[in-house]
């Protein structure tokens, strides 16, 4: 297929080349859309890339794709939609996906989703906040045993720094609006992890598990095609 | 004397009562005040509560306070003055102030002259950031035996959460305006440390090194009453 | 129990040793648990601190304790849940939870469970803002007995500061949601109460009732153990 | 003269017809103009008001000025330049001028300048602040026998809302860009002041002496013309 | 009545003082209040002061009012309750509130609401924006008949700066959080306020159609007391 | 008409003069209003101005304008109502709608029947963003063959700037407040445009698809007048 | 010259097929550029395009372009380096650049020599601010007999709308960083702007009058080309 | 050397374990440090690691450094020092640093001597800015070549969101704080990057090089140690 083609769905051009440029297929950022459009869409990437990722999707999205697209799953708390033509293969590497608390669920839920989904494995590893700091380091070995690290952190921006200190994997960090007052929908987790003296932690965008998954997907890539 | 008193000096009303309502005497805060005023409320201080502290002082000031009270000394990095009638007893208690970076140090000096100034002990403690965390775990013993800590951080707002779940004593978290980019002036260290999961720990102002040191104080003289 | 032990629960790593290591035992932050998860902790907890305390917690999280700790207690306006093994000593001292106004209530009250859970006498004084400052002047000597004072207030970020220059006692100021237009969800009490100029007040997070409560136990705890 | 009248200076259309429309004269905010510009306005408004009044100015600018009209004069710390041909009358009434510390003097300065230039009599009370409330009980008669009250007060944007509790009179706010960290160069002070629970509280922008004095001498007119 | 005396109704200290103090009675801040709360505070008012004014009050809350003080009155789009034990007098002047749209209505209507309260003639002129500008050049002179003006804008900041231009008595501005996108909630019109160039404006909280009353109310009572 | 004229509707003078003074009659902003206001202010325009154009409008407000003009259309996702005396003139030139996604639909809908209400050719391209730029680029000469460019665009405010250096025609960039965690409701999208490094480009607020419309049809006039 | 086609000159890629794909030369913005640089991208531009545009250019920059282009120009107060092989022709239309105030004058020299550079009569009309609103209405025919309207203004971002208010031509508003304290570098006009109910005004970058004049060229040239 | 070791320098405790732990030895940050404490951090990095890296340098600093590691070299537009004690190898891959403009070689410089100290080769890509997207399709081979991308952008924070929908390869985005007007000091370029709708783009801080750098040679590492 052609890198640079598309597909017209309804309201919408699919881009059936993504996968040759960029090497996952192009993925369904459900909110906002119809579930017509939604399910539109999925048709054209169960053809053309044989697999389904759908985002921040509705249950009301999730019925109009299973119409169409009868094991299509839904993950109700990682708000995710997905569909395999086959199980993927899941030799692409192994990315932890440290969760300061319980509340943080939901978005490294769609982490762990997006890499299963990618076919790399992922280890949820949960309840680990630096104001209890001996949870994290009981589980430094399995953490510094994964190609990458994933750090889903909301009132507690401060842990992708503490991991950072301990392990010698790129470190991904995800802030969640999650927490009291002034942590303004996630700004105060997002300006923190920016400004972590840990160096080597990059941020994506508050409450994106997938950004931080696809990241995390383009290394294990590299690392396991060799 | 009366605890609502006052004294006029040049362009200012000190408060000469404070030291019987609040425990402490008034403190200058220089900034944006002319040499001439500093120097005329150092006066009135000397003379009614025998101890004299200007913060954010420049050294010109310093010399107009020198001019009349020739005893007065200038702390350069910490940016205060300070002048004692006698030396202050020392036993009232002892304070860490824990510091993330070498960078912190003017904010930290400017939290132990105040502490010294009202007859506390301070014991200063740089260097210890969350980026190498065995660095902080090897001070915890001479941190948790003093009576309150004060934790000074710029980048890293997230050391007060990591010694609050160590130690069981009162933290003081004070953000400073040391930083790369998305720290905009402290903001960045001050959300990450009202955000902190680590209970217990409160916050004062943007390199508010004295206000810090002022609230520690208040505890230890409580402490050391009785 | 080692104090850097932890037991798992559902999807949760119980920090049992926090006791030990903090002087009290971990708290429930219910927001984004579901009912079953605080159920579980709850349990736990129980088993191993004798004391549970809930905070943000909702009735139907409350309904899934009680069906499992029967006597657990809901405190609505508060939204806190409750359970002790034993009454608590309340040999802990003394905090006054000092108001601005009525709309202030659910934080006030968080904080009073709070102090409660943890055996220290709450007084709790309502409606002294400072638009009526002759009101705060008769509740004067009430508050300065007390051992610490928490100040709760929302468009009135000036109360901290006015309380600190009246009391030779620590000040911790909780800045509230509550309020017109240009408060910005309680930005602007939080930094009014930051800029304070009554010296030695420190603040905790927006409307965060416990934080304050935790750290004014943090301070009568070492008063009353002398 | 006609009150949509104009005339061409330098660079500028000086609206000659304001104060016969507005009840007060064009006002030069010096700060941005060349000297030469400032002049130029300067001489128009001489000769068809009667006074000229430049706020923001330098002293280059004053230079330029008093070149051609010798008369003028420079008031360094409140950084305004005025010129009047004749002595205002002073029977428009009485503002008081209420600074919460000697920082905010600038601030003041322009205040009491432009009300004296519109002939109201100015009463400037400093170093009132919360912080010890007492010096403000002290002059509470002599503020509220003023017809308006202008507090200006930078870190602590408290004091607004105190006096309006305790006077009958309008109190006009104007937050100062004096402060330690957080205050956001006046941002939390304007904030504070917005959110004042003291009913009748008015706010102008931040460090905006003349706007405040200007509003007042709106008051006294209408008071003092019956 | 001692201008310093308290009422204590259900969880509030009513302060029956403020009424000599300041010159008008308290008013009740409905928002966060349970009903019973409201009733039980308007009850003290209506006994000590004769005249009750609820803001930002639901229907719930009149429905207890009601129950206690049956003539209580409630005016649904400007969200207040209002109960007088007699007509107030009207002889207090005069006040325009004038409005850049229809969506600004329910906040001009607590100004209005508010100012007949407290026995002040409200005359509302509604939709003079100044993309239309000769709407408002056609309402000036009614308008520069009243003793104060309030003009009540959202999207439209700019029309306050252009009132105070065209005529010569004070105006008081309140932002309102109507608007597209980038309003930010009433931080728009609030900045643009505040940055006016029209000289004389000052400004009230976003929304705050009683402040604005209040202070409008405070002028026109000195100005027909003599 | 005179181009000063207004009437009055209900609650609302009507700008009937707009038509003669900028080109285009008055268009109605529904929020805020009720049914009934928006039905009064729709026959005002239907028979003044022969066209009547409501954005932002509720079906409700439809059902109370159908009541009086029973051919007004709804648009639903773009959330307007219009009704034409006549099927206005299409010769008035011809604005593309470019973007980013389907999820910026709503907006880019109310560009549309804007540009359609004043007899302006709309031409909708959708699913456009920067992520696969070939798609843009194989739409690159349908683009640059209209006389102007609207380019609609929520968390790729890079549209725009790309846009604009591919072609020659103005480009008008619509933030929209579609997107995850740190678009802060449109923020993010509004600062890259109006920071984009494509020269030529301009912005109007957030989710504003009708100010774009309005400004990209004020520049087709002057083209077809010729 | 191919559109797609660029020539490296020290330490960047000049754009050189830019005059073919947009219509217009690219421009030097010089702000952080080394002067040498500065002078070897104006090298190839004045041999490839025949026309040099240097904005935030400093004296020293335009130095060492004066050095390889003697006749290049520079305009001090607006900050630009220009250099044309040839007289550009003037019959590209006209634009209006309005004025709120003498201190807004560097921006809008920027944007008249953009303007004049591109061939394009620029006619300046300043201190039109809407606190005297005659002296804009006594301007308002020059200001529609003009192509289109650029309107800069600082405080007063009230200006656009009401000059979109009285013409039929697309209006561009620039905001500018002038003002007294909460104007923040800009913002507030930015924000007035963007909020502005005149339809059809659009926005550019604040201080950017290059920005505001490239898109005036570019309508201008679509009107005059016919 | 123990992974949990560090050595005191002074006011310094340098973590010497950090190579064993994290892969790479500590770096000096160096802004807020004086030249004599940089010096002696220097000393104990180049005895225990054999490599010094300090970012944010001033010539002062490095002119102590030198006099005690004579071979240190100092980068002046990146503002960093370095010392090597051999060559270090090369052999740990490639990095490609890509640059929207010129104005941001100080940033993407620091970037490239920090890969290089790490021994990974860095190919500088400048000027390819989206404004003229055919400048960046010339080099798309020569960047999807590289294990990693950075992309430096400071206006334009468009850019990386482009590069990614090019590669196959990680990218990491640095912010600048290059830019007019409504850029604040970067914040418009890091919101764009972080809403970028380019999947697989991980964001730093602003400014930060060192950091990208850091992040790119800890997956570059992975990759070339199998």
């Amino acid at each position: 297929m052609n890198h640079a083609s598309f597909v017209q769905a309804e309201n919408a051009r699919v881009d059936t080349g993504r996968h040759g440029r960029c090497g996952f297929p192009e993925v369904i950022f459900c909110e906002g859309k119809t579930a017509s459009e939604v399910a539109s869409i999925s048709v054209v990437l169960a053809h053309t890339a044989g697999v389904v990722l759908g985002t921040r999707a509705s249950r009301q999205q999730f019925d109009a794709v299973t119409a169409v697209l009868p094991e299509a799953v839904f993950h109700e708390r990682a708000r995710c939609i997905t569909w395999n033509q086959a199980n993927a293969s899941s030799d692409n590497g192994k990315v932890a996906v440290v969760c300061a608390g319980t509340s943080d669920a939901p978005v490294a839920g769609e982490a762990v989703v997006t890499l299963e989904t990618f076919g790399v494995e992922a280890m949820l590893i949960t309840d680990v906040g630096v104001a209890g700091i001996h949870r994290l380091l009981a589980a430094r070995d399995d953490i510094n045993a994964c190609d990458v690290i994933i750090v889903v952190a909301g009132m507690e921006g401060a842990l992708p720094g503490v991991v950072a200190g301990l392990v010698e994997k790129p470190v991904i960090a995800v802030p969640t609006s999650v927490g009291y007052g002034a942590n303004f929908g996630g700004l105060a987790a997002l300006l923190g992890m920016l400004n972590s003296c840990g160096s080597g932690v990059t941020v994506v965008n508050i409450d994106n598990g997938f950004g931080a998954a696809y990241a995390a997907a383009t290394i294990t890539r590299l690392l396991h095609r060799k």
